[in-house]
């Protein structure tokens, strides 16, 4: 079964379609965010949305194919948000640190974890053909931080010592494994931690404060 | 409701009411590991762990009964490996590494994630009352590391500079986060990635190489 299978595109919908079908991944995906993939029905769904038994089975037509809509729906979001200005293609440490304090303050997300990997762990041992369309989204994601990386070095700001595919592995680990923990001890402290100390390892590259570096000898 | 309730206490059972309890549990970690709690059910613990419908229901009478007694037997097993002496108290960076290379090679860890970590996460938002319980469990866990990395800075092996609670919630958070990463893209590179950066991350206090160390200078 193709990862897309049981899908409607958006492109063949009319307007109408295309805005209702929006709203019912919207609240789909709300819902799953605070209840979780298992405690989300049809029911509450439908009523969330407002929308019909059949307008529901007309545009996903199966669990698989809602849960496969709404993991593209938040990784869309996610990757969005970590494309927007707002980082400057994370290709500073000013701009690392802004992606830390950002998540470290938004209280929701020690609550509830993160949109898309609390959902991916969720699903992840569930028979749903749902596991290329995770990696593919996750994959995006660690760019971002690789290519913000590679930039760096690029522009001098960190050593050519520095493995840019580590470091995006260490971030966004951090980062998963920080929500887990605050989710689980419902604070902020091991989220703000692990994020810290991540961003604190790839400062050890600067090449100003790198006391190796041929630059200060 | 407290976080024992519903569970009978192995104590008050006789030798073979707790082996077959044992056997029961042993069973229900293993359904849920592979396939997740979801889409584990009574019929098949049954015919797994060889009991009868009502024995199940003696030793284990609601779900959360069970799930609350699996997360006590997966934290006992994590806990218990990582006390070992095979990791001498983690008061050595050696010590970090033969973990690293331990999980890195475990292969059934890519697949299926963290024993305890990913049940934690398939439940995490669930209405089982089962948080203060996973919140102890990682508690234990990460104090296993904060106090080998306070061990290290006694010892002298690590600067003072280093933060052992911060680098204790690094580690178990690059744990957690690789390991989630590993099981969506299949592969043992985003945890091997993470653990080897947080590892070099504590490296870098390490006195001898520490080139603000007053000893160099």
């Amino acid at each position: 079964m193709k990862a897309s299978a049981g899908i409607r595109e958006p492109r063949k919908l009319t307007g109408k379609g295309q805005a209702t079908r929006e709203r019912i991944l919207e609240q789909a995906a709300e819902l799953i965010y605070t209840k979780g993939v298992h405690a989300t029905n049809n029911e509450q769904l439908r009523r969330a949305a407002g929308v019909s038994g059949s307008q529901l089975n007309h545009y996903f037509p199966t669990k698989e194919s809602l849960i496969l809509a709404v993991i593209e729906w938040r990784a869309e979001r996610v990757l969005s948000f970590h494309r927007s200005e707002r980082f400057a293609s994370f290709d500073s440490l000013d701009a690392l640190q802004e992606w830390a304090d950002f998540y470290v303050g938004f209280e929701r997300a020690h609550q509830e974890g993160c949109t898309l990997g609390s959902l991916a762990s969720e699903i992840i041992k569930t028979d749903l053909d749902v596991h290329d369309q995770l990696a593919d989204a996750f994959d995006q994601w660690r760019d971002i931080f690789r290519n913000g990386l590679q930039r760096m070095q690029e522009l001098g700001r960190i050593s050519a010592d520095a493995d840019p595919t580590r470091l995006a592995n260490l971030l966004l680990s951090a980062f998963q494994g920080g929500m887990l923990l605050s989710q689980v001890q419902r604070n902020a402290a091991p989220l703000r931690d692990a994020l810290q100390a991540a961003i604190d390892y790839v400062q050890t590259f600067e090449t100003a404060l790198d006391c190796a570096s041929p630059r200060l000898q």
